[in-house]
């Protein structure tokens, strides 16, 4: 089956904002076995949407549109779907009722121009927005099928999942099994010249590879026409093999560094505390965008000025005055002091130059000591990451946490 | 002027891989006063290509192409340009010349599959490529025009610039102006309804809206036939209106609050510290992505549990819990703790409920207290932000940064 993809909305036309949710739903129609064939991008007018729509019914059985939704008068996807189709608008009571609830709830008053968004193409099945207020549509016609979802990706990457998502696996023709093996602590092309002879033999599967500051990611398909099973046992083969090369490196089939190090410590009931430079909280962010965090994270230090230093974590000013505040010495010791202050398991210590101004010939710029403090020990690493300000400073919070993965692991 | 953009590349259509020429395109388009109003992307299939250029015929008079000019097998797009356009491909000895002495200047001999690439469109103009081996082409045919230029950006961008910009130029009608407005504390509805009859009223003139968690941006497009000068204005005059309507919550034409702020800052020698509780570390980690924030960044205090609260900052057990965590006392004894223990000029306390758990009738999720301390006095808000985890904590951080700003701006 080919689909395409309708992404509406002028700001997609600007340079300023690229298109991504094609690129989630892209992943989920590999999934189950959907090619992804055409995007189209449109601005909101109905008749450029229109015609869209119109090219698309010719070439693919699969339309999946998001964006145009929204209340204001610029949202004309309701409107141009419905006119394409020959198919009316219908006011549905319940939906403006959930949206004037959201509302309530929040003790405001649904602004009248909220209304809209209760219209829905007649015949639809409607997709309710758990995060927003637009809600979604489902239709069939003709022999072909039509998912209309909101622009926003938190709101329609929920809906599509819960959804979309289950009706695309009844009208494909395939099985699929996929997976992602999530690995720290390796390059990209050390990733691709250790599995490029396993990618080369694997048969009915796809292996391609997704860098990002310090992880990069393995994405694994496979598909059958004969049944799950057998694309799970394709999936499985494949997958062993690149697990034997990779080994420890690979950290998850899809789990975060901070999901796995948070999950761990929960278990352990362990706990962490943090004292950052040059990260400038980055870390401390990242373990607590973990729901739930607050059972293993105490708290950060983000020690940005050697007085800090001194005077938070108690470190010595002639230590800094002589090994310098990025050096090995001081980032054991804040990650030292950080534990013993927190009274927690774990502490872990960052100090370096993100820069862009800042390095040396001796420490250049992406210089990073990172270290981490145990009842009794201590681990410690002095790293040269490469790229921009904020690049240096995600790849230090990730070397942080796989290191601190990479010790609790062994335990 | 309306034009298409048609990337062409099976890779753009799987989820590893956003496409990114248009956006840059995009850019150049606009300055030059032509409307982007398509975007098509498609595999490398000849049929699916040249079903893409029969519809961007219908719908627009300037078609750009990129991707699928190699020399392989794969690429198709010169093969789909000549069936649409009916014209044959002519083989340009000095095109496999040019191409070979690249590879001799490099010690190597040219592949005899490059010969493919001397191929070019009857009566299309060459546009040679300085960095890479696919030359493009510049086509007329019945009152259109088709750019076509290879997908590597770094040979797209040199090329478009030196040979499609100035075509551009001369067939455009229009001079542009163009600026963004970024705006603070309003709602995207806000923002619309209080600048729709601007939009409306404006002659000549494109006002579109972006909004990201907290921050809304207005981007203003003006148009002039007659000089430059006349575009630009058009352009001041309806800044100027919506200036008028929108006031202090407009806070650059460009800056992020982070460069704001910390500019001000640092003009004025004063200090900053910020005690964090939900948003965990994100405040710091977005005023330390500024390069040279150590100027004012003096520390942050990252008091994700009771106990840090107390142990850090000095806040009175009982208060914590006579009050809750999650309260205006404590955001306010926060703010004014950070300032006094840091000895800074200012001191910024969050205190919330990220969710997804944790909330209650009385204080639901997206509950947060934001408070700024300075010498003898206070500011506070109590906020209901509305979304997942995540952008809870980037509406909370991106307020508290605003709050500093109007703050500060009105001494």
């Amino acid at each position: 089956m080919r689909a395409e993809f309708i992404g509406i909305g002028s700001e997609l036309l600007t340079s300023l904002k690229p298109e991504t949710n094609s690129l989630y739903i892209a992943q989920r129609l590999e999934e189950v076995g959907i090619e992804l064939v055409f995007k189209t991008i449109c601005g909101d007018h109905e008749e450029d949407i229109i015609n869209a729509l119109k090219n698309a019914r010719n070439r693919v059985q699969l339309i999946i549109i998001t964006g145009g939704l929204g209340p204001t008068d610029d949202d004309m996807t309701r409107q141009a779907v419905s006119k394409f189709l020959d198919r009316e608008l219908i006011f549905k009571e319940e939906i403006v009722e959930r949206i004037a609830g959201r509302y309530r709830m929040r003790g405001r008053e649904m602004p009248e121009i909220n209304i809209r968004q209760g219209f829905v193409i007649q015949g639809a099945e409607i997709i309710y927005n758990p995060v927003g207020t637009a809600p979604g549509m489902w239709i069939e016609d003709n022999g072909i099928y039509i998912a209309i979802l909101p622009g926003p990706p938190a709101e329609m990457i929920p809906m599509f999942d819960s959804s979309i998502l289950p009706k695309l696996r009844e009208i494909s023709p395939f099985f699929i099994s996929k997976c992602i093996l999530k690995i720290a602590g390796l390059t990209e092309s050390e990733v691709d010249s250790s599995i490029s002879e396993i990618s080369k033999r694997a048969r009915n599967t796809s292996i391609s590879i997704l860098a990002s500051p310090g992880i990069i990611d393995i994405h694994i398909i496979s598909r059958s026409k004969k049944s799950i099973e057998d694309s799970l046992t394709i999936l499985e083969e494949v997958k062993s093999m690149i697990k034997k090369v990779l080994r420890e490196n690979i950290f998850s089939e899809g789990e975060s560094l901070e999901e796995i190090v948070g999950r761990v410590l929960r278990e352990r009931s362990e706990t962490l505390s943090v004292a950052e430079s040059c990260t400038g909280g980055l870390l401390s962010s990242k373990i607590t965008d973990i729901p739930g965090s607050s059972d293993y994270f105490e708290r950060g230090f983000i020690v940005y000025s050697n007085t800090s230093k001194v005077e938070n974590l108690g470190i010595p000013e002639d230590l800094i005055a002589k090994e310098g505040a990025v050096s090995q010495q001081i980032a054991k010791l804040m990650a030292k002091r950080a534990r013993e202050i927190s009274r927690t398991t774990y502490g872990i210590g960052i100090t370096g130059i993100a820069g862009p101004g800042g390095g040396s010939a001796e420490k250049p710029v992406g210089t990073v000591h990172i270290a981490i403090a145990w009842d009794g020990g201590e681990a410690h690493t002095k790293n040269y990451f490469f790229g921009t300000r904020e690049q240096i400073k995600i790849q230090s919070a990730v070397k942080a946490l796989d290191m601190l993965r990479r010790h609790i692991l062994k335990k």
